[in-house]
Parts: C-alpha cells; structure tokens; sequence
C-alpha cells in the first residue's frame, strides 16, 4: 500500500515510525516534510522537523523528541566563548547532520538531496521529502510583532500570543520533487498528529499540495494532536484558543474539513465522534496516545487495520 | 615600532607570540597570514594558518602545535559514521571557530572579517591580516600528479617527493585591506621561521607583496626554519631536497635573497654565516629554537634587540 504520511516534527516523527515498523513494505511509505521552521544557524542550514524525523526513525532521538540521545554541546559552549546568543541547542553530534547538509547546499545541491544523503546514511527505509526545496518561512504573528518560527518556539519558548501566521514563500514555493507525485500515487493519506498551524498548514500551503490532498479520492486519515482539550506537545492548544478555535478534537476536524475523510481521536474524546461526524468526517475512536515505541507502531496497526485500503 | 610578520602555521605562531609578549605595544605589530592551505570542509571554510595563529596567540593551542589543547572530536565521529572520510581532524571546540567565520562568510563578510572576528572573540592584541580574501591555494606538483595542499599535508603525511608548486589564484588574488599599507608603514619586516615554498612565497606572490617588501628600506629579518640541516617542523627540508636546494640556512639565503637584509640563523649552523653574508645577507646567531614558551620570547626579544630600528 502506498502511503503518505504529512509530518510536523516529534509527534509526526513518533507516529511516522509507527507506520514503518507497522507495514510490509516501508519504501512505500513517503513522508512530506515540514521544512517551514527551518532555520540558518550561524550560517547552517538547520531543518528541525526533518531532523526529528531522521533520529526518531533511527532509534536516536533525544530525551525530549529531539536532537540525539546523550549528545554533548562542546561546540555550543566554544561559540558561546565566542560571544555567540546560543539559544539554539546543537549538540556535537546533531551538528555532524547539519554538517553535512551544509555540504550538499554549498556544492549546489537541494534540501531534497541533503534529507536523501542524510537518510541513507542512517539507514532510513521510507522516503523523505521535503515539501519545498524552496524557502517557506512560517512567520508567527503576536501582539508584539512578528516573529521567526523558531525565536517563538524556542527563543520564546512558545509564550507569546499568536494572533495570526504568514508564509512569504508559499506563493512562490515550488513542491519539491516527488511531492505531489506522491499524493496523486498514493493509497492511503494519513496527517500525523502535528500542529496543525505550522506543521500541516506550510505543507498545504505549498501550491498544488492542497488542492492534490482535496480533490484525492483515497482515504484521507488525520491522527487529532488534540486529546482532552490539550495537546499531546507543543504549543497547538494555546494556538487554537487566541486565535478563536474549540481546542479540542472537533477544532481540529473543523480545521481539516474538506482534506479528510476521518479522524482519529483518543477515547477520552468519544463524546465528541456525533459533533465531527456531523461535519461529513468519519471518526475513529481508540487510544491515540503514543506513550513509548510500542505504542507507536500499536496506533499505527490499528489505524492502518481500520482505514487501509 | 610598527612590525610586520610574514607568517604560515605553527612555527609562525609561536615565533609571533613571542613577539607580541615582547614588544610594549602588540597593536602595533600586524601578522600577514598565509591562506593557500585553506580548504572547504564539508562546505566550511577553514583557514589552518590563521587558526594556529589565533590557538596559539590566545594560549589555546594543542598539543603538536594546531587545533586547541585537550578538544573532543564527537561531530566529528558522527561525521565518520554519516560515510565521511575524515582525514582533517577537526575538534569540537574548533569547530566553533569554523562556524562563526561560516557565519561571516555567508551574509557576505570576507576572511578579514572572519578573522577579524575570531580573534577580537579571543581576545588578539595584534592585527591578523589574510594576505587576500581571494582563493589563492597552494597546488602540490608530485610525482605522482598534483595535490591540493592539505591532501599533499595531512591526507599523504608529506610522504610524496614535491617536484614544484602551482598558485593558480596567484595572479588575480587581490591583497587584502590593509596588507601593502602595512608593510609601507612597516618600521621593521620580519619572516617568521615558516616554509619557503608553502607559507612564505604564497604570501609573496600575491600581486604588490613581494614588490612593496623587495622595496622596502626599512630592516627585513627572517627567521630560517632549517637548523642544522634540518626542519624545525614539517616537510621543509625534503621539499629543499626534492627542488635542488641545499638543505639549510644557506639554502633559505638564497631564496630569500633581494627581499632579508638579515637571516638569524642558530648556533649550529654558525660555520654557513660567511657563505651567507657573502651573498649580501648579514647573519644573526643566536639559539633560534623555541623549545617551549618562555624560549618564544628570548628568541624574538633578542631577535628585535638586535634589529629593531
């Protein structure tokens, strides 16, 4: 079955490898990535969500969902020396990835060959893509200005409040190759449980990327990142709350109107299922919490058992 | 009393460090740095002299002379599991230094700025000045076929016989701000011990250098990097050898002649003082070895007492 997966980054990340270790064949299964909170550090090209995804798939990834597992900052700390503003945690190992991407984009090459290169190195089993090789900053808005994704989500540990979002680069991102190919190929398209702003929307926000997914005639299945009117991490809920959303797993349904066929969410959610069924998505009931690496591939079987075609 | 300091790597580094803790006023004294070692790693810059220079002047240097003293090489390893093939060992610690001038490098700063910026960071009392901003490597001729510079260095351990040396950037290379000002104004020129071929005449060669220090009136005193029919450090006397030279402080008279007024040779090597003052070079013996750090500053306090204007 070949399977779309659209991708944020650690809860996309988690899910994404359910779904490999859960199908027959993994190199039927394309990831899109969200590469809209990328961002230049010092000069490097740094891609955060494709990141999480690599060392997720790899088994590397960190205490938190990011970066590598006991990595050390001995490079950090020396640019600090330096005088650098080190808001942005690199440890030593991390920085060989963005090493060698900065090798690939430096010798011509794109985002999309970077993740190849990067991928097989780790030994990787599905496919990357990227969904741009273009620039496609998310640009958050808040009541005292605009902001970079990553000075908000990092810098700002998420704290401001967003009143809106703007991506300069969607008008003139082209998808990068492969990408709207993969959507009009596949069998099943599934929307990981990711922010739903600035994960999901920069993907479909990519011209032909939207339109692909709406007019798809195969199952189109989202995983809510809502559970319990919180989300599972990361700053959705805040972001549903300022700017007029139900928080909650009907929000994101209403969100995701006329992309989806279903949506999964947890049983803490059941009473819910009539209202978003209501809106012409199917629901999926089931515990939709990813509590360690079995849980992983235990909600991505039952998703794929239930919705596969 | 403004000096000027013809520098390549390690030699260079320690015999200038004695300069700057000797002289009262260490702004006064500008180092000329040789870049033709330099070489993209990965797609970062790096500048081996200039590294060395700075390592060395702010007390940090390793153990033999380049890299900083007790760094870790974890990004390195990673980079090595990646599938790189990782003959230049680069620390974690200098990796900081790389990255910052990538930094520079990329909104569009020059390698004067880089290390402009590396060095104020470290807190360098004297002025570092790439010779040019402008590619200008040193090309290896062997046997066997050419080289680049580092390859010949560090990836083939000096091993191959060097039968002459290509500067393909030579001619177009601009000196970078600052240089032939400073060896116009200079009140005395010294070249540090450092490789004829490899750190000194890229130096020479950039258009305008080698005039504006063949013109000079002011004293010119090089420091030979052969004692007792040997290099101090590195593959100076095979390349002596290999080119037909005579492996020692008369060889570097006669290639230096029509640009030193004085050679300071070593004890060891009193006996050739006729055959080089006879070639219009005065002689300066003395204990030209640097064993340590204290023996930086009685070599160079004792170098400018004899020579200094």
């Amino acid at each position: 079955v070949r399977i779309v997966v659209l991708c944020g980054g650690v809860g996309a990340a988690r899910f994404l490898d359910g779904v490999v270790r859960t199908v027959a064949d993994p190199s039927a299964v394309t990831a899109l990535c969200n590469v809209s909170d990328d961002l230049s550090w010092h000069g490097l090209h740094v891609s955060p969500d494709i990141d999480t995804v690599i060392y997720t798939l790899a088994g590397l990834e960190g205490e938190f969902g990011w970066g590598l597992e006991g990595d050390t900052h001995t490079a950090l700390s020396e640019l600090s020396i330096l005088g650098g503003d080190e808001w942005f945690t690199i440890g030593d190992r991390d920085l060989a990835t963005h090493i060698l991407r900065n090798e690939v984009l430096e010798r011509g090459g794109t985002i999309s060959e970077a993740t190849t290169a990067i991928a097989t190195a780790r030994g990787i089993s599905c496919r990357l893509l990227p969904v741009t090789n273009d620039l496609h900053p998310t640009i958050v808005r808040t009541a005292e200005g605009e902001l970079a994704f990553q000075e908000y989500f990092v810098r700002h540990r998420s704290a401001d409040i967003v009143t809106g979002f703007r991506f300069p680069g969607a008008e003139t991102a082209h998808p990068a190759p492969g990408v709207v190919e993969s959507i009009r190929e596949a069998e099943l398209i599934l929307f990981a449980p990711s922010n739903p702003f600035v994960s999901i929307e920069p993907l479909l926000s990519v011209p032909g990327v939207r339109t692909a997914i709406a007019t798809s005639i195969v199952p189109r299945v989202a995983v809510s990142p809502i559970v319990g009117g919180e989300a599972v991490k990361g700053p959705a809920a805040e972001m549903l709350r300022s700017l007029g959303h139900e928080v909650s797993a009907l929000g994101i349904a209403r969100l995701y109107r006329g992309l989806i066929d279903t949506l999964v969410i947890d049983f803490a959610d059941a009473k819910l299922a009539p209202y978003i069924e209501n809106l012409g998505i199917q629901t999926l009931v089931l515990d939709s919490m990813m509590r360690d690496r079995d849980g992983r591939t235990r909600l991505a079987s039952e998703v794929l058992q239930a919705v596969a075609p």
